[in-house]
């Protein structure tokens, strides 16, 4: 979208970066124009490379002097189009601002850039033994995984990205720079604004500091796989292991047609079966009796195969299958673009609902898989999609929308972790009832011009912000 | 404060309450008039005590037509003064609606009344193998334990209260209805309002349903009782308990001068010294690890005396004694009003901030005893004031001021659990920085006319709702 005052505020840019932070290179502009999703490219007319939170400062106020759209950037890892510029603007790319800071062991804090990296992040940590927990696959960074709430394997034990965050340093639409929150473990002062921020997809404001909660990498770790007659069986196991009580770090299904793609492309040899793939994390002691308990679970809901890896090697190959499933499906197809579905529902509609996707793969006659986060409620249908066939765009997008209702109309959510983006707008009101009222009234309150990531997450109609 | 349209607004009222809902009596409106704590009693003009979701909104609707203060009220137990309505007007008691709606132990999942206690809670749980973890000692409810975001002993393990609301619905000023939430164990859809109305103490909505995550009661339970020479080295061990990944279910530090408070009101006899009571959850033989672990851990902090209770009817009156400690004071000191500070600090600040407490209760003369929940670095201090003694009371206040500074300079926040009702206004802007203006934007969009729960929480001023 061509804005009329591209110079003007270019100049006011300039007053306070280095020519070199700003740029309007075409090549440039189109890495900033979309995400790993197949929502449509839309460019910036800027882009923007901060160092500091008072440049960053600087930008929101020219953004709302100029009435310029701002769109922050980590490494467009999203899935439901939240960076791409629908109404054009600035895009803030923090790949300059990707500094950990403080690694303070004794409280198991961190404080990093909005910037960094998961394995970043990770690789710093290693030698305080300690690790971040939140693992959503991608690496993607902090900053986004922040932005969009993600979550991923190990939430079922260590909670989502909402539940790692003490601070974020904001700022906000008018330039003002705010702490949500602080190092304590706990607080019940004032409102509680560290998770409203957490999840708000740029509307709210841009996140520059995060002081986020870390842990020590456990005394012992098992990891197990266990191959399935059918999903429904997996995941009955999976409810069956929880309500037992046994503490599980990851637990991750992956259908059978995802485990030939798995094979495939890492050129294993797993059973093409329904599959758990299962982690422990604890105390030998604990962790033995744990596993055995839920090894006799597992055999009683048809289990034709485990098989425990505690050697790191053999485990990191099995999360590494795990995690390359969607580059996996994105290099099967060559020239489809992928859809990923991300409901999450209460644990017992969860067979349930996995079963209701695999009928609705099959009855729509789509390619796909289906993967999920099960110890969270949450799974993911993979679906290749030829963007030209517009008979086959609109049969996923039917099967994504099948997909959603049968959650919402069982308690559950439009999106465990991906985020509303543009992908899962329509839904908002459907979801969220007169909720969505309250959360417009708070999204006015703090960005009163519509300038921050407008038409994103919540708000539909972006026309107010369109220069 | 007298209602000039006190008429007016009881004969609204009754078009949707039954009389025997609403009064006026003297007796009612004292015991609407206070809480637990030493701030001075102000009375409602109308108590009313509605049965349902409508009668509330109803109630809202007459608040806003009337310009009329609401203030919910659940057992006024709380600690700052929440329920004091320091403008008058209408209070809310939710004796009323104190059901235990649903109890879905597929999903860990109940459906509450707000005027459900914890200890009822757990009583119909108890049938299913389940228990909540929320722990704050007394008797409170539901809705005044998430209005107050209350946490407890149970914390460093399972977390605080907002970590386990999944969904409130709340009346809003206008008497809008809405749902915060779902459930799904997690979700990235829309805006987070769960964590923002966890914890508004009354002033964005009245709660008037709750559905709270549970869990299953562990297989097994070991509790623990360890004697040190110092109150540093106490504090120190459960530093290198936690550093060394021990999961802890509850770790309570009880100072000298309160064990000898303890062993006076529960006429036990405990060795008299700076004392931790710790509890661990889990499967025997991870349990068996850990506690061997821990043990080698205090050994080397000075502990004195170590005693194990595996025993049920031993846990509960080691825990009981913990819990009615507030009360051994309260009695050990007849006339006297209890403060009770409650800063949280980053846990590598809190053998510093309990000693910087001890030494200025010594340095004011003031009589007292310190307690913590210090896995979570949040402690108390608890002051037995003459409230006829100005000096006192300004001593205690002195004292509360300090203890609230030093928190605040190292990170730490002003309330860990009790909220910050009247008492811990005055430290907002100190705490919250540009922050509290977010706040104060948020509050003003969802409660324009400034009519719920009036002058609490971030909001000192409040002339505007005075009738």
């Amino acid at each position: 979208m061509a804005m009329d005052n591209q110079e003007t505020v270019l100049q006011a840019l300039k007053d306070h970066l280095k020519p070199e932070q700003i740029t309007i290179n075409e090549t440039i502009k189109e890495l900033h124009g979309k995400d790993e999703s197949y929502h449509q490219m839309e460019l910036p007319d800027i882009v923007v490379f901060p160092e500091t939170t008072q440049q960053v400062s600087a930008i929101m106020k020219v953004s709302q002097q100029y009435k310029v759209p701002v769109v922050p950037f980590g490494l467009g890892s999203s899935l439901e189009g939240h960076v791409i510029p629908k109404s054009g603007g600035i895009t803030v790319d923090f790949s300059l601002m990707s500094k950990v800071l403080d690694i303070d062991a004794e409280d198991f804090l961190v404080t990093v850039q909005p910037g960094v990296t998961r394995t970043q992040l990770n690789k710093e940590l290693k030698k305080h033994g300690l690790f971040f927990t939140v693992d959503p696959g991608a690496d993607a960074t902090l900053g986004g995984m922040a932005a969009t709430n993600a979550s991923g394997t190990t939430s079922v034990k260590y909670g989502v990205m909402r539940d790692q965050v003490r601070d974020l340093e904001v700022v906000m639409a008018d330039g003002t720079v705010i702490h949500t929150g602080n190092k304590a473990a706990k607080s019940s002062s004032g409102l509680h604004l560290n998770g409203l921020f957490v999840g708000s997809e740029g509307t709210l404001g841009c996140f520059t500091e995060m002081t986020l909660r870390v842990y020590g990498i456990p005394e012992f770790i098992t990891a197990a796989r266990a191959s399935f007659a059918s999903v429904k069986d997996a995941v009955e196991a999976v409810v069956s292991i929880l309500q037992a009580g046994i503490p599980i770090a990851r637990v991750e299904l992956v259908d059978e047609q995802s485990m030939k793609q798995v094979n495939l492309y890492n050129e294993t040899a797993y059973l093409e079966k329904p599959t758990l793939f299962l982690e422990f994390h604890g105390n030998e002691a604990g962790l033995k009796q744990d596993v055995e308990f839920m090894e006799e679970i597992v055999q009683g809901h048809a289990c034709e195969e485990i098989a425990f890896e505690t050697d790191t090697a053999a485990r990191n190959q099995l999360w590494e299958a795990r995690h390359t499933l969607a580059y996996a499906y994105i290099h099967g197809y060559p020239g489809k673009k992928l859809m990923v579905t991300d409901v999450c529902l209460p644990i017992s509609e969860l067979a349930g609902a996995v079963n209701h996707a695999r009928e609705n793969l099959q009855a729509l006659g789509l390619p796909g898989g289906i993967v999920g986060h099960v110890g969270d409620g949450n799974f993911h249908a993979l679906i290749m999609m030829d963007m030209n066939d517009e008979g086959e765009v609109a049969k996923a997008q039917e099967f994504n929308e099948r997909i959603v209702v049968y959650a919402l109309e069982r308690g559950g959510t439009c999106t465990g972790e991906h985020g509303v983006g543009i992908g899962k707008q329509k839904y908002q009101k459907q979801e969220h009832g007169a909720a969505l009222d309250v959360m417009e009234k708070i999204k006015a309150a703090l960005d009163p011009q519509n300038l921050l990531n407008p038409g994103k997450n919540i708000q539909v109609d972006n026309k107010e912000a369109i220069q």
